[in-house]
């Protein structure tokens, strides 16, 4: 074969030097071979999937990438968008099939189900070979996961030049499988409604960079969106109107959406705090519900958390969030747990009482009503998922099994980690896409965000997964999300705040390190996330430029130093 | 008449306890009395142009509004949208008419025409009155381009529920004029290009809230997207690709359809910086051409700028600024003249031989090249505009008529003034739309936005255009705008990060105070604003909600100390 390790760290050292497109890659893979032969796509180029009784959402996947591959009509980003590749492409071979095929004793399962299987036990991994003599290019992998993965691979090694869809660097050969098993996006559907076509769009751009967990913070103090069929005057009362709503087909719908696209839904209900508005249709289970001022009693308004001390309110989540744990196929679901402010209890009188009458504190009963919540869904089968101050204020039991995410700060994950606990790394310095929009509360014109600055991509990117972590504690590290919090966020602009800055977390968690087995390092990885971003705008996303085209189109060019 | 000044103070402080929609104007008008009686639309209201062969853009204006009473369909931003109305409602009278009309004596010339007259003669004020007994509202002003504010005003004061279009707070009794002349906003579509399309639609934003001056910073050292017919190569090289540029066509068409909403296009081709890629056509007119290390030469990349000191160079680019000049009908063009980097011209042999040759300095080269470019363009009948520095940093000789925009900071614009210029007020550090987006340039993953932190809507809205000013001076303001350079920007982002703060500029500068009298007010301002941002997503803009929903459904509810 003509590629060589040689040929691929040339490519790696000379960068914009070269007419290639390696900058193509996001997440960059395991392992990557690439040559400088150009080659094209044959206009009856096709998929030839070569398993018996295909699943229909790999043959769906395969159709999409088709689409893709035809429509996407990506120019190059190099002055004049590959005008000067027709020599190069006048004498290309021409690549008219990828087989797609699963490794020999694998079995076939659909995307949807290999998706939402366990952490850990999933099949990511795949090979792709792209010869440069127009013989048929390969997919292989062990699941139809791990096809779908290398598809999402090829789609973005093809370019789009007067009418020729090609790539310059055949032959290509990857080898590809990510660095941890949880790679997540949160989005908050509280503060503000997502109509179901946006998260669908989201969940379209998430799957391109490999992302795998849409982490779904689906109702919070100011609204609660969702339908759940026992409960359904909360949402008669706790949506913002009939219209903002998640009916509970809709949710089924999105699940599927996402599971066909490698994505599995862990989903919250955030409690005991950030339940405010369950008080307006239960005015009893809810403490300082709307109490002013809102500062004394909850980070922002409104006030109001579910008195979780007294047993009918412990009884009542523990069935609400198993009654809708139990409509979801994914192996997780988070009960929150993050910012609890004990001064709503204070002067509670309800809760007062109740822990005077049975002589317990206030911690015990957090205590309690974590074990009954908890245990409820891990009889579905769940393993549930805590922010960390559940783990680092409070002193509860929670299972060994319960994951936590860390967000406060990175500083926190060891802490977490000492405690024996897996964790998601979701660190408000490093990965809040909210941050730096200014204050948002009213009557503070001079106020900033809590979590100044903004977390430019590059930032995000520097992000050190194991920072501060023994080696032997490295295996607690599941993965990491980008989060976007949305008080100032809403269907207007998901896109331009979150592509395609997101990418940085999933690259990370995919890739960890280059394939020459060096750190990432944010000026290599500039010119491929141009690249995504490009295609992104290409497919409808919203994703917003980095830099002036004028650097976009010349690697490098814009850097601090150049 | 019903309504009285006590109704109208009582309006103000009781705010969210009336069932009002005083909260709807934005800009807030002169002086402004209201009701309490509510008031339907007819289903056959219909607009009544009580002028003798009223202008064609009138009658489309009319068009428009009618067509946004209709189709608006805006809930009120209370806790049920409107639900609670419909008692109030079925005994309103019902209003079938708005009569448009002059005043007795008045010219009638198309609100294009008006848009476009010198700063200081175009009349924008007007009357409104929409009595509660269900005869006739009537609108009148002492032109077209008057009339067209109110129609503005007329749309924002309907609401929507059940197929009912409707007001709550007739009578009303408008009177209405702005305090500054000059209320623009500035896009630079250089860094990156912006379709037509997403320029028409940020022209009818700006209309509906009376901006009226719309400062196109069409070209950079990026990039040139402007065709000039008398250059064709500096686009043909400088624009990012053939379908990245404003055709003459396209820059006639922007135009028209600004003025026709009551816009003037201010066009500014910056000089003699940031002008690097007119060296790609026109290699000996430019120094330091895209020079490395480009920060020594320049504040972003690439370096390039005007050789300014050249005859040649002179001459080239006061008939490039010209043969623009000359085909747009505003009375202003600017020159830019921000940000010139003198190291450019250090150790560049044609600058310092012409500069030597003729026993010229620097300075004496700038002040003849600007009497060069600003003759050519006062000899077309254009007021010059330039950016602070042309007074502050360089010692040349300027027409008194000259405008001068304040950037750098707001404190400079006392300087300015004291030399006796008229300015427009374009501080960074309250209007910079762009701050706090993070670093842009690549490999500098720490940096942060030269102009941090993000500017709020009111952080901006607490700008004062006469600080540090005499009174004396006051007239020497014409107004101000909010700017968004595009670094980090495109189609993608612009309407969020746009809209709605781009308002509060055009409140400071048609308002300037409350009806009473009164410093405007971030508190009083935000239920206000929350009504515009909700019509203008009502409309097809994406501008971002400034709190979560819950948070506008309640009026200062989500205050600081709330």
């Amino acid at each position: 074969m003509a590629f060589s390790r040689h040929i691929f760290i040339l490519a790696l050292v000379a960068g914009c030097l070269l007419p290639s497109g390696v900058q193509a890659l996001w997440p960059i893979p395991t392992t990557l071979e690439t040559g400088m032969t150009a080659l094209k796509i044959s206009p009856s180029f096709s998929f030839d999937v070569q398993i018996e009784d295909a699943p229909s959402d790999l043959l769906d996947a395969v159709a999409e990438s088709q689409y893709y591959l035809e429509n996407d009509k990506l120019g190059r980003l190099v002055v004049g968008r590959g005008a000067n590749d027709t020599t190069a492409l006048a004498s290309a071979m021409t690549l008219s099939n990828l087989t797609l095929s699963l490794t020999s004793g694998a079995t076939v399962d659909s995307i949807s189900s290999e998706a939402i299987k366990p952490l850990g036990t999933r099949s990511e991994e795949y090979a792709l070979t792209i010869p440069a003599d127009g013989s048929a290019a390969t997919l292989t992998a062990n699941s139809t996961l791990g096809l779908y993965r290398g598809l999402t691979t090829f789609n973005q090694l093809f370019y789009y030049y007067g009418g020729v869809i090609y790539t310059l660097i055949a032959p290509i050969a990857i080898t590809d499988t990510p660095a941890y098993p949880f790679r997540g996006l949160t989005l908050d559907t509280s503060r503000n409604y997502y109509p179901v076509s946006d998260l669908l769009r989201t969940l379209d751009a998430m799957s391109w960079v490999k992302i795998n967990t849409f982490h779904w913070h689906i109702t919070d103090s100011q609204s609660f969106p969702l339908e759940v069929v026992q409960y359904p005057e909360i949402t008669i009362n706790g949506a913002y109107s009939p219209q903002e709503v998640y009916t509970a087909s809709d949710v089924q719908y999105i699940v599927q959406y996402a599971a066909a696209r490698g994505i599995d839904v862990l989903m919250e209900i955030d409690t005991p705090g950030h339940t405010a508005i369950i008080g307006a249709t239960y005015p009893d289970y809810v403490a300082c519900f709307d109490a002013a001022p809102w500062a004394d009693f909850a980070n922002e308004p409104p006030a109001g958390q579910l008195r979780f001390a007294l047993p009918e309110v412990m009884n009542f989540t523990a069935s609400l969030l198993s009654d809708v744990a139990k409509t979801l196929p994914s192996s997780y679901f988070s009960t929150g747990g993050d910012e609890l402010n004990t001064n709503c209890y204070t002067d509670d009188y309800p809760t007062q009482q109740q822990l005077n009458s049975t002589g317990t504190t206030l911690n015990d009963a957090l205590d309690t009503f974590t074990q009954s919540t908890h245990g409820a869904l891990i009889a579905q089968g769940k393993t549930p998922v805590v922010w960390e101050e559940m783990v680092l204020d409070w002193n509860i039991t929670l299972s060994n099994e319960t994951i936590v995410m860390i967000w406060i700060s990175s500083a926190d994950a060891a802490a977490v980690v000492e405690k024996g606990f897996r964790i998601i790394q979701a660190p408000s310095n490093y990965f809040y896409l909210d941050c730096g929009a200014g204050e948002w509360l009213g009557d503070d014109p001079t106020g900033n965000s809590w979590c100044d600055p903004f977390k430019t991509w590059s930032e995000s990117y520097t992000f050190d997964p194991l920072a501060n972590l023994t080696e032997a504690q490295y295996g607690l590290v599941l993965g990491g999300e980008q989060c976007l919090w949305s008080e100032q966020s809403g269907p207007q602009n998901v896109d331009p705040i979150v592509w395609p800055r997101a990418a940085s977390s999933a690259e990370i968690f995919w890739s960890a390190k280059q394939p020459t087995g060096a750190a990432l390092n944010v000026t290599e990885a500039l010119p491929r996330l141009h690249d995504v971003r490009y295609r992104m705008v290409q497919r409808g996303i919203n994703a917003i430029p980095l830099q002036p085209q004028w650097c976009a189109l010349r690697p490098d060019a814009c850097d601090l130093y150049a």
